[in-house]
């Protein structure tokens, strides 16, 4: 047997070169407009009552599909004794499958590229956005739905003969799933691939400028993006030493040297503090027994407006093929703010992290962006920490509304900020931590630490680590 | 601020030092005996229906105590459809809170001393056992139970001005346990200790020597220790470059630069997928609605007898104080075996690692030993894998009886064992992986990688990694 002495290195010297590797985008948006033409997607409220196939348990009022597969609606019952709010109840989506979220990468003249789907979704603000190659919860490619098969799927199912780059479980959305992870996969494929309608081959350089686009690259594309091995060795060779940008701190943050306020051993004593030191109990209760929750003509809202509603859609979805089927969403009411704080502090960035306890964690709490909050829910509590320091500031490097998946949610959009200041004791606090690029990296090849949120919004930053050619 | 660069390499300095360190075990013998002539735990096997302060619910029969803390005895239902079993019920127990396991550590001479405790618990086969500076659940240093303060407790409690070198969550027994975790500390103070009655010093070395006997370092003990950031470098430098021994093979193995055979990122996806292609599915269940068990005279047993039996305990400690109590424990039908095959790769130690689904496991599987079972519960079925190999063995490394958790499991032993074989092609299996020391140290960074049995035949492990002198 041959002794492994290192791996990775290839691996993030070619995701390095993808990033600097700028071909225009004149190809992309005529392809993507031309998408656009032939695909649509009609969503339409209508009472949960009317939902079709799915059906409200006699004793519980949980919501679930006729096949007991996809997902379940039911209430959970969330005790923080500690917390800005102690005790409450809410809807939550319950859907234990471990489903897959893939791209296919493969070398063309030597340069990684990554194999992006045009795709529509019902919760889709703006109908088609660029997706991974294949997002499929098990019930899909496993064909509950008796649908077509999952295109390319089986690179993920079978990747003996394939190089895979990543492969780690991530949770999603804690306020609103319960325990709810997908499988983030890259794999490289050496074998020649047929590009089927629908499908773009891209660099990472180009996929990075496209975050620059609201409401363009979609949120599970954004959280594979974020697990890949992203050092910037390769980067930080490409910059003069006296080079002192926003960008030359970033990269240095990226790369596997860089010095760090606190070591990594000391960010995961901090983790397993935070996480033993939170008093967190949830339980599942029965969606009818949730408080403060009315049904208005089959749409079940909070008494207050606020949060969100759990409503039902009827879709169509119509171009080359037609289909029509109804299901459950939570339709956010207010646009979210999702940001990071971020410091130059010795040359090197670093990012603000917060350990965020939420109802649907795995494990009480995951790293969250600096703030991550709908500003509306707070107009009579308390701001969240750093939010006015977030939206007042003048040193925006990043600003660009994204949205959320939107298989289970409904026009939710966030809008993704990256904010410049000076480290001060103002952002000394037990929940927060100064952390590099580099740092957070490392955490994510493991599952459940950095929430999806702080994924979505580190694939925004590794976007500003490129040379920023234009289309 | 100031930039960190690297940490711990001085601190796995230390603890290499330590193993080295072998002072004798004269005054720890005399110490212990005299310890063991002033501490007495009584525990009788009384009904459950006799138990005081504890009470099953009328509607579930769940046990639990009247405080609502400590734990509870509850039925687990488990369906695991690929598994050589594919469904059963059974009684579990449940214990949400998190305690904390802590040794405190400190220099003397400039070698790491570990404070270590001579405790009797009511399940140990033979009444005292070496067990860590603290072992105290939430209940206990909240003084549910009334009694007095946890010494050396608050060292754990409040670390600012300490310096941790280990603090991760991690579980314990997943057959007999759902989702337990405790914390696992290693605290080193600068600052004088007074050593109270029934608490010494001893070095790693010391303590190494200790795990070749039988039933005397406790599972927490053990647990802790293999938490330690065990890295080899400076056993490494005390090698020769030619010494081609079984020690040599394993200090190697713990150093950091250690060839293995996959890399750690393959490894962390091998786990992935066991954990994805898993399919487990649990819930709780009333403890009255478990199948094919049955109560005697009070005692909960399976129908084949086979497992282990629910028992009530009732406990009385004599010594400087007197307490009694009676509580529930398990008490497992037959001594285990614990055993990891390892084998010499390229002069570097593998140890032979099986991705063990379990009931109570967080998250679906954990890395267990090569062997872990209680042959007799076999005696009709197949043979678990490698266990043949490991009992037929004349390359056997280690082989010492020790004690599982003498809190809540009555006389619960197991025979662990290390046993030395030719890498083969019998040894390649979708479960199992060739792992060095290291990779598992480095995953024991995190929570939930590594479960308690292999912990614990680590702490064995590394204790073969010193000079091996004899008191």
């Amino acid at each position: 047997m041959t002794l492994v002495r290192a791996d990775g290195q290839q691996v993030a010297t070619s995701i390095a070169e993808s990033v600097l590797a700028g071909p225009g985008l004149g190809e992309f948006h005529s392809w993507f407009t031309s998408m656009a033409s032939v695909s649509f997607m009609d969503a339409t409220v209508i009472p949960l009552t009317a939902l079709d196939g799915w059906a409200g348990d006699f004793d519980t009022g949980n919501i679930s599909h006729h096949t007991g597969k996809f997902f379940s609606v039911e209430g959970v019952a969330v005790d923080i004794p500690d917390g800005p709010v102690t005790t409450w109840t809410q809807p939550i989506i319950n859907q234990p499958e471990i489903g897959i979220l893939g791209i296919l990468v493969k070398r063309f003249n030597g340069v990684l590229h990554f194999l992006m789907q045009a795709k529509v979704e019902p919760g889709n603000a703006n109908g088609l956005q660029l997706s991974p190659t294949v997002q499929a919860t098990r019930s899909n490619y496993t064909q509950v739905h008796k649908g077509k098969a999952v295109p390319y799927l089986d690179y993920f199912r079978d990747t003996a003969q394939h190089h895979v780059i990543t492969d780690v479980r991530q949770s999603e959305q804690g306020s609103w799933f319960y325990q709810k992870r997908n499988r983030n996969m890259v794999v490289e494929v050496a074998e020649d691939v047929a590009v089927l309608d629908g499908f773009m081959w891209l660099t990472l350089g180009q996929i990075h400028r496209l975050l620059a686009v609201d409401d363009l690259v979609n949120m599970d594309a954004r959280t594979v993006l974020a697990c890949l091995p992203f050092h910037g060795s390769a980067l930080v060779s490409a910059l003069a030493p006296s080079d002192d940008s926003f960008r030359s701190a970033l990269v240095r943050s990226c790369g596997p040297e860089a010095g760090s306020v606190h070591g990594q051993n000391e960010v995961l004593r901090w983790i397993t503090d935070v996480r033993s030191r939170a008093r967190v109990y949830t339980s599942m209760i029965p969606l009818k027994d949730v408080k403060h929750w009315h049904n208005t003509d089959g749409t079940l809202s909070h008494d207050s407006g606020r949060f969100f509603d759990l409503i039902a859609v009827k879709v169509e979805a119509r171009g080359r093929e037609v289909q029509q089927w109804t299901q459950p969403m939570i339709r956010p009411s207010s646009t979210g703010v999702v940001a990071f704080l971020v410091a130059r502090i010795g040359g090197v960035l670093h990012v603000l992290v917060h350990a965020l306890v939420q109802p649907g964690c795995m494990d009480v709490a995951e790293l969250a962006p600096t703030v991550q909050c709908a500003p509306e829910n707070y107009a009579d509590l308390a701001r969240p920490l750093f939010l006015d320091e977030v939206l007042k500031s003048s040193e925006v490097r990043f600003d660009v509304t994204l949205s959320e998946e939107g298989g289970r949610f409904y026009q939710a959009r966030n809008r993704y900020m990256i904010v410049e200041v000076e480290a001060g004791p103002e952002h000394e606090h037990p929940d927060f931590r100064w952390m590099t690029v580099n740092q957070i990296t490392e955490l994510l090849q493991h599952s459940h630490y950095v929430n999806v949120e702080a994924r979505s919004l580190l694939a925004c930053l590794h976007s500003l680590s490129g040379p920023g050619v234009t289309a």
